[in-house]
């Protein structure tokens, strides 16, 4: 790792600006960090200690059939508090890693005495559940304790502690209590001792990618060199013997699966049946691919590793280009709830898990962090106002696992092909690793707003917020984004320091956009996406703005299921329509050749939101007593004037059940 | 039952002509005829012993993995001929019924006293493995000798006897063999011993109807009532005790699936949720729901009884307009090889199973012969030239299980939603059931041309051929359907009876068909989809002009999948796109709103089918560096003239791999 060691240090010495601290004055996003400090944090705390009166859904995979989480509970059997059997997924661990991880990001826009004291008390509790050399796993310690890293195919136990870490490194970071960063060092010094290609050590990975990012979180804070060895490791060796899995099971002698269903799937699923490095599409398990490629960019940035910056943009661009949803969900099958082959975006059977379109955002941001490459930016957006945030209602205590661009009661209830497909926003699930996902994103958004790169500050994301960097230099940004295009930086700068300021002209606005600096008109190149501004005075005033115009989108025509139909899209959201607003079925409107859209924000419907109506024709519904085929002749279709009525995709599921479609016929 | 009999003599009473003889001459049905002599029985035979050389494809459903058939092996081992365990399904012994079946009406019309032979030797084989109380199941008999009749949910015993009973009484009509007869009976008395609400007796039925309509035949040839009142029982008792399959397992106290993933399926799946006279519409297994429904049908004819004709009628209504797709097929889903719910026909994820096309013939033949419906001849007509007979390769060595209209073999490889749509035949199946039959489907389709109700004699499918009644009644039907809509008949009625001559006049032509009877144009009333000519002559020529137009079908709009297109048909026959004769992806062709079609007889193609060419516009297939999504007025659609060529549904499948599309965009 000479060469990497090299690059590292080239990386490091040319930045020197560093972003300290950024307050959300969004409405719209404040509104979201206010529901996870009143509602979701306290609704999951209670949950995960099986007090809240709930309803679980069933796992959209079939797994576990638990009643209740139970999820500290387990922990506290293993602290010897409670007695008991381990009870839902060997990862149950995960929900309260997550929960801690979102208590942190919250507590710095929002400190609160008792949630902190609660979040103390449970540090306690995994410093009291977590053994002497560092390993920690409930399920495994409570359930088989002879199986430690023995069955990491399907434990989940490197993912388990990685998830851990990063909470450990949050928490940290905001609160400063060091007990909860030395129990994630212990984890990783043990998983250091336990893993690599050393003699004694085990020259394996987790089924399950995470550890790689949780690593070089904790290398970023700690500047301990192993973790990022380890990180590198586990990169390198992942499918470099693809038997690896089969002969740990072997070995165990017991061949038992550890989740139903998972022997089944082909080593693809894991992304392990060849070196991540020949690998050349996005396969198997969509969340297992984000992690991985997260780790991958954290640490291709870290050490400079080509192969592996190779690797990360290879990825991205199979995704983003040809497998993911315009809402930016990915996961076109619910099958290991996976990608499946290029242009292959079913929009009724499909899975786009909210954890994969939140992996998706820490890709992005790492993507960022390498390079400024504005389609990074726009992904990013794109899953922060769409494919994430539709995993969360609007009242904080029911969630969506997979988000299809269609949907329809009668289906999910009635073809088994499409019974992943709630139509109902659950209150919680058996595998509940989305409502911590996306509520620790949207505790943490203010870290997605800017990237810093040397002496260049981008502002890829336009969310209001008042932004401190070094040298005392301030950025306020100010908007009503995403209703409003008109964007306004006002920078200081007393020490009048040189610097660049880019901003992302989005995709959608790279054609119709203006840009002022100091209230005069300016016209600078875009260059990958960003057009960059020199700054060295003590004040300056930047508005932009961006073309909010209606766009009627359509896909590549690879993609067979959207031929003939458009998707609605306004500045960075996707509209869908719902069967509220119009008459079901939805599939019997079509939007006419020259259809005119017309904005309009309602703040009385769904916490305030800007609606869409389109004009469209619509068929009248054949009757039940029309024969099932006729001629074309004897029965030609009969169009009516009408409208459609569109709502942002973010925000379905949230009234009552019925049909909902992103994608709407159009004539073509 | 009391008032069931009074309408059994009723029924009886009013029939005085018999169909003796009908002799095929159809040059479309004589080839499918020889093939199934000289290929289609010697090459399932020799697969039945293992002497083929040929893969066996995955199950649909994954069940079973046997590297070979093992059906005749099952059966020497029972009757101690060999040693060895039982190998695949519990009902593994109807592949070898069917195919005894077939041979007995392919004797009719080809003799062959070599496969007489090898058949009767067969039969001497079927005495030796069956016991000394009639019991046949050669699973249970090795494997579970304990268990029978134990766990009838999924043991499939009744049906696996009951198509035993089928073929010996076609063999029996065919041969004369008594011994085949005299297995039968003893398996039917064996049953009738067994089940019942007698005390001592099973109050049961199997999870799998047959056993109803293979009695009713048995009955009919026997005349021994008390196979109908064993039928009628089953029939009756189907579902009365919902927690009836249960409690047999609980009894058992062993609880094992026989058939790996059957123990998920809710009770509809086996018809058997509540009592068939309760049941609103087609539930679960579809091949299942239409060999009870032929039963029903079957004893309701049988009996007279109303209560069993009103729910034969309210199947027959639901699957017909509300449950099929186009080309006759159902089943819309693989989960649990399904009905799903009305309208709900998704053509790239359905099931369409052969054997449930095939069943779909038996049921209309019984409903025909109920009453004189047109439609009824119309659906037999429908699964005669499509839906069942898509289920065989033109060489006769190859089969679909699955036949979905809409087919892709990069989503079937790469979708596992889609895994189960071949779109190459297979050679066999570890579940076998389709191959045998559609063999014997075809090789007794002289039985489904014309039916007799008193002094009527009903013509309903337009086959070439010499049929010969009662007091020397003759018909000679000569036409070259499907590919010509000229019909003839040559009545020859020597003794001057006086009867009436029905002929069906198709849906597709009930706007447009001419008639003539002795060279005269005749205008007469199409009565329930019937034209009447009364007869007393000796001589009659009838020549019936068909409309052979090309249509184009569009679906009730209530059918989501099918909106903005159409399928293409001509006559019987439904047509198809495959990506042999037009360029992938299919999806990117159109149908003009005015499109011109013209049709072409091709002797050298596919064994000689009528091929259809449509005027269509086709869009470039956009490049994959082009953007995943665009907006519209960024890249519009761009069409080009072009053209679409289409062949007949049944022949798709038997030239290389591609796409294949029933339904086909159309401007709308």
């Amino acid at each position: 790792m000479s060469d990497s060691k090299r690059s590292v240090e080239k990386m490091q010495t040319c930045t020197n600006l560093e972003l300290n601290n950024v307050k959300i004055t969004s409405e719209f996003w404040n509104r979201y960090r206010e529901l996870i400090v009143k509602e979701v944090l306290p609704y999951q705390w209670s949950v995960m200690n099986d007090e809240a009166n709930i309803h679980i859904a069933d796992d959209p995979q079939k797994n576990g059939t638990t009643k209740n989480s139970h999820a500290i509970a387990n922990l506290k059997i293993v602290a010897s508090k409670i007695k008991g059997h381990h009870s839902g997924f060997p990862f149950q661990d995960t929900d309260v890693y997550k929960w801690l991880e979102a208590v942190a990001y919250s507590l710095r826009y929002h400190p609160n005495d008792d949630l902190k004291q609660i979040a103390d008390k449970l540090i306690d509790l995994i410093a009291e559940a977590q053994e002497y050399d560092g390993y920690l796993s409930t399920y495994f310690q409570i359930e088989a304790p002879e199986r430690k890293f023995k069955r990491l195919k399907q434990s989940h136990e490197l993912y388990t502690m990685g998830h851990y870490i990063e909470a450990a490194v949050a928490y940290y970071q905001v609160t400063g209590n060091e007990k909860a960063l030395n129990i994630a060092r212990k984890m990783a010094d043990c998983i250091d001792n336990n893993f690599g290609l050393e003699k004694g050590k085990i020259p394996g990975y987790d089924g399950h990618p995470e550890i790689e990012l949780a690593l070089s979180r904790l290398y970023e804070l700690t500047h301990e060199k192993k973790y990022l060895n380890l990180a590198y490791y586990f990169l390198k060796q992942r499918g470099q013997d693809p038997k690896f899995f089969d002969h740990q099971i072997e070995q165990d002698g017991f061949d038992h699966d550890l989740i139903e269903g998972m022997r089944n799937f082909p080593l693809s699923y894991y992304q392990a049946a060849e070196p991540i490095v020949d690998q050349e599409t996005a396969e198997g398990h969509a969340v297992r691919v984000v992690y991985l490629c997260t780790g991958i960019a954290y640490v291709a940035r870290l050490t400079g590793d080509q192969d592996l910056l190779t690797v990360c943009k290879r990825f991205w661009n199979n995704i983003v280009k040809k497998r993911m949803y315009v809402t930016g969900n990915i996961g076109s099958t619910t099958t290991g709830e996976s990608f499946t082959y290029d242009y292959d975006l079913p929009n009724d059977t499909m899975y786009g898990e909210t954890c994969a379109s939140v992996g998706m955002t820490f890709f992005a941001k790492q993507m960022l962090q390498i390079e400024p490459e504005g389609e990074y930016g726009d992904i990013l957006e794109k899953e922060l106002f769409n494919g994430s945030l539709s995993g969360i209602s609007l009242d904080g205590k029911h969630f969506f696992y997979v988000n299809p661009l269609e949907a329809d009661p009668t289906a999910s209830k009635g073809n088994p092909g499409k019974s992943h497909i709630l139509t109902r926003r659950a209150d919680w699930f058996g595998c509940a690793c989305c409502p911590s996902n996306v509520a620790r994103l949207i505790a943490s958004v203010d870290q997605y707003i800017y990237t810093v790169h040397g002496s260049t500050i981008l502002s890829h994301q336009f969310i209001s917020n008042e932004a401190n960097f070094d040298n005392n230099i301030s950025i306020i940004q100010s908007n009503n984004f995403p209703w409003d295009g008109n964007i306004s930086y006002k920078i200081k700068n007393p020490g009048e320091n040189k610097f660049k300021f880019g901003i992302r002209i989005p995709s959608w606005s790279q054609c119709n956009y203006k840009l002022q600096v100091n209230k005069k008109d300016v016209n600078l190149p875009v260059k990958s996406g960003f057009v960059y501004i020199f700054v060295e005075s003590s004040q300056m005033q930047i508005d932009l703005s961006l073309d909010m115009c209606i766009q009627f989108i359509r896909a590549n025509n690879r993609v067979k299921n959207d031929l003939g139909k458009v998707a609605v899209q306004r500045g960075p959201i996707v509209y869908c329509a719902e069967e509220m607003d119009n008459s079901a079925p939805l599939w019997l409107y079509r939007i006419k050749e020259q259809a005119q859209a017309r904005y309009h924000y309602n703040d009385h419907l769904l916490n305030g939101i800007g609606t869409i109506e389109v004009d469209a024709e619509v068929l009248n519904e054949d009757s039940k007593d029309d024969l099932l085929y006729t001629t074309v002749s004897n029965k030609p279709y009969d169009w009516h004037e009408s409208k459609l009525s569109l709502i942002p995709y973010y925000a379905w599921g949230n009234r009552d059940d019925g049909q909902m479609a992103v994608w709407l016929n159009k004539e073509y």
